[in-house]
């Protein structure tokens, strides 16, 4: 990877080492005019990140150095940034406005996204209506999606953000439009279990959804609700209707007995966990309704052209993501924490910890070399004010600093005002307490003036002091709905690719979840008692199967 | 704090930094036998963390010279552990058999922890068997526990691992016991504006826990609670019957309305993330009955006595905090990764990120005095295999190596049983591709075989190498019981206390989170309108109220 020298780089870093957060305030009353960026409503606040008046510069040099505007122009024309496996990376195709063609080897693929959101719209309109039936000829009421990776965390958690209140039972008014959608993506039956205990079979309809249709989780939970509905429906009973498919693999799909018209496409071009905006996102059209789905996809439609169009230096998802790098890579920070201060949001860790976490952790480059440096910092969180009673005492108080993304949609969808106004009160407090600390001498203050004896001053002052000078970036964004929420998350896929640019490493390929999956096959089987482990297998993992075998009360065997 | 010589420490960590895990499984045939550490249908597998046989000793060693027995005996004995709030941490004696008076500041506490424990059974025989009727005369149905962090992590965690499915809605028999028991933790107006919208006012009771009675969330919460009874109600009616509070401030609870008989109490010898045992434990009892909750405190009570009386050698506890504070300060490791192969479990990192980071996430010593080292590691996880659709890629291919542990409940309770062993498999699995990954040259073989031509190939293996080399723990539990849960609990109670002995902290105040509290205030009066900020506020807080008061839909004003 070219780059700005690096020496360049070390001695920017060297010269903020020695200065804390409040001194470059003190320095430059413009710090937050200058370090602030608004677009469209949000605001991105970096003023209280490491960085001084002059490291953003120095950053976008860096990543005009990586090539970013070619790796921007590259990702969003269909070429093959997916290089180690051949493939365009085109999430951002299933949000474009417009009919212009869309070539991936030389076929377009514009018509074929057309067609399966036509499909999309069809079906979901259907269920919601009741007019989708099952076997027993009742109407669908109930979805189960089953899925896990990129086909659980991004439509649960836009389901979650964005799900009206369940409806009060006490209403005896006719039945809304609107099903129930749950989701299972455990291969732990207990997962499978609870989510079928509340449902009726005859009006239950699952999604299947794996691109190859043989993720192992997926697909044993398919046979078992598959089991499930015969059980309850009888045996001479087709119980086909039940089920619909999303995959890669639409023969396998035919093969499980799925109807064609209820197969939808996921096409290679786009990964799991990119694939929301694709019929992946089928739950939350089921859930929220086809217009909700697509202001989902305009909104992140916005942000791509804001991240295609804006120079880099108030480009948003660049903004962020040279200041994740900078983060990771030159001060060393080893973690993220995100916290939204919503609790709709309150997967939104467990959702970017796969888009990022996948993405991004990787140690060869883009060519296969070894890379020097280090890649993506690890990345959690919780919904504040949850957080602030949980692991906030760390984040202030510890002894290993990690910048924190807070999280903050603006205006409330409800009637409890004060509330509101406390939950954004307490967001910027914290990240204000991360910036400013308290020092020994205002607590040393304070306490003699609550009559503390000088015996245990010295003690209680320590404990209580928080030295601040931690990092944070503030998004303010106007509210949770389905537009900004789009934003927000292709906000974080595309400064995701950033980092990734500038890391040198391929975001798109995951191989390193093979090794562990080739490593279960063996271990089932010896579980199972139909062989015995490989020779050559270490001390630990014999010893481990031992004791399970052991047990006298594993199911299973 | 004493300790091991430092370069003895240092010496050790040198030599093993020069050799692979599986070098010392190649070197020692009975390693896994040797550090695999069974305990009452328990084994909890060291095997795979980065200690020579030798390393343990050298651990012990350090634990003796912190004055670990010393410490476990303390704070047993209810010894003012907690030196900077003066008080004991006593959440053991709320499970202690016997009647064995225990003394705190003179005052026999155990006729306390009975006569609570007496009115919690009591209380949920009545619940749930119908007869506590709310202000209208209905019996209520549904319990909706308002409290954050410890009050709501702790009972959360055990009420969804061990609740049992919902009843199906298709079921027409008898109303059978239970009750439906939900959490509200955020001052978000959201979090409880859902958890109300299925319930009626008429039969819903709500528990209100704050030790102190003005915790900000809970107090808000509550006073919503009410007016959204009052609403239904009536303004007529007394709602107060629909409140039971647990606090130490017995004055404000009744100052509230509720009635001094549903008034329980939270002692101060106990704090917030090990309050589950006490009655903030009131939701585990009204969900899953008072046996269930005995069962617990049993399962807690037996890993209490193996603390104390085994030899540190072979104590669990002891163990686990040795070798995370060996990975935290020995070799630099700045997170924990916890993976629950339970879908049940699927909580248990966020209650741990309190009962951990709060604990330990410290940066001076009992005295006050400033620390040499680091304290506790981040931690974070997710349920498996969910994880492995995640994050894994990172673990298994990142450049930072973050230790793993793996807790693994063997026996499952449902009848799907080809899935549990597939569950269990994957479990061991990735705990053996941590340690043994796949190296380049079986890879190129493996690549070569299917027929990839020469011009792709190391790219494509560098894609695909894993280096192995990776720490995990194993923790494999007899099955997920209420009394082995309350195992579970109790050993990372017990491990973080050995942690914070050896970090020569104490573990059991929280004063790094006041500061926000404090900072909140004038943030709220600012964007109430009632006041500007105080002089001095730093750039960015002052932007970011600027911005919000700027929004046009800012509710709360």
């Amino acid at each position: 990877m070219t780059a700005t020298a690096p020496h360049l780089l070390a001695a920017h870093r060297q010269l903020l080492a020695g200065t804390t957060l409040a001194e470059l305030f003190a320095r430059d009353p413009d710090r937050f005019a200058r370090l602030s960026f608004a677009w469209d409503g949000w605001l991105v606040d970096l003023s209280k990140e490491r960085v001084g008046a002059d490291t953003l510069p120095l950053l976008v040099a860096q990543a005009m150095a990586a090539g970013l505007p070619g790796w921007i122009a590259a990702l969003f024309a269909g070429e093959k940034v997916n290089q180690s496996e051949r493939r365009p990376a085109l999430h951002t195709a299933l949000r474009r406005p417009g009919d212009a063609p869309l070539l991936v080897d030389g076929h377009d693929i514009i018509p074929d996204i057309r067609a399966a959101l036509s499909r999309m719209r069809t079906l979901a309109a259907q269920v919601r209506a009741g007019l989708r039936v099952g076997a027993t000829g009742r109407p669908i009421r109930a979805v189960v999606n089953l899925g896990i990776g990129g086909s659980d965390l991004g439509p649960l958690l836009v389901c979650s953000a964005l799900a009206p209140p369940p409806r009060a039972r006490a209403s005896t008014g006719p039945q809304t439009q609107g099903v129930d959608v749950s989701f299972v993506a455990n291969v732990d039956p207990e997962h499978l279990t609870r989510a079928l205990a509340p449902l009726d079979p005859a009006t239950t309809l699952f999604i299947v959804t794996s691109k190859t249709f043989t993720t192992q989780e997926t697909l044993a939970n398919a046979a078992s609700a598959k089991a499930w509905l015969v059980a309850a429906l009888g045996k001479g009973v087709d119980v086909n209707s039940h089920f619909v498919a999303v995959t890669g693999n639409s023969a396998a799909a035919r093969a499980f007995g799925t109807a064609s018209a209820d197969v939808f496409p996921l096409w290679d071009w786009v990964g799991g966990r990119y694939s929301l905006w694709s019929p992946a996102g089928l739950p939350i059209a089921l859930k929220l309704g086809f217009e909700r789905f697509e202001k989902l996809l305009a909104g992140a439609a916005s942000v791509d052209t804001h991240f295609r169009e804006e120079p880099l230096e108030r480009n948003l998802p660049v903004l962020l993501g040279l200041v994740g790098w900078w983060n990771a890579t030159q001060l060393g920070h080893a973690e993220r924490v995100v916290v939204p201060y919503a609790q709709a949001l309150f997967r939104l860790p467990a959702y970017l910890q796969q888009l990022v976490l996948e993405s991004n952790g990787k140690r060869v480059g883009r060519d296969g070399g070894a890379l020097t440096g280090p890649t993506s910092a690890a990345l959690w969180g919780e919904a504040g004010t949850n957080g602030q009673h949980a692991f906030f005492q760390w984040l202030h108080q510890g002894t290993r600093e990690a910048p924190v993304e807070f999280i903050v949609p603006i205006t409330a969808t409800h009637p409890l005002a004060n509330q509101q106004t406390l939950l954004i009160a307490n967001a910027l407090a914290q990240a204000q307490a991360l910036l400013v600390g308290r020092s020994p001498e205002a607590i040393r203050t304070e306490l003699l003036a609550r009559g503390m004896t000088a015996a245990d001053l010295d003690a209680a002052v320590a404990a209580r002091t928080c030295p601040g000078n931690r990092a944070s970036t503030m998004l303010l964004m106007p509210e949770l709905s389905s537009y900004r929420l789009g934003q927000l998350l292709a906000l974080y896929e595309h400064r995701t690719f950033v980092e990734a640019v500038l890391y040198g490493i391929n975001p798109f390929d995951q191989f390193g979840v093979e090794l562990g999956k080739t490593l279960a096959g063996p271990i089932v089987a010896a579980l199972a008692g139909a062989a015995v482990l490989p020779p050559g297998t270490d001390a630990s993992t014999r010893g481990l199967v031992a004791h399970v075998l052991a047990q006298p009360g594993l199911t299973g065997r």
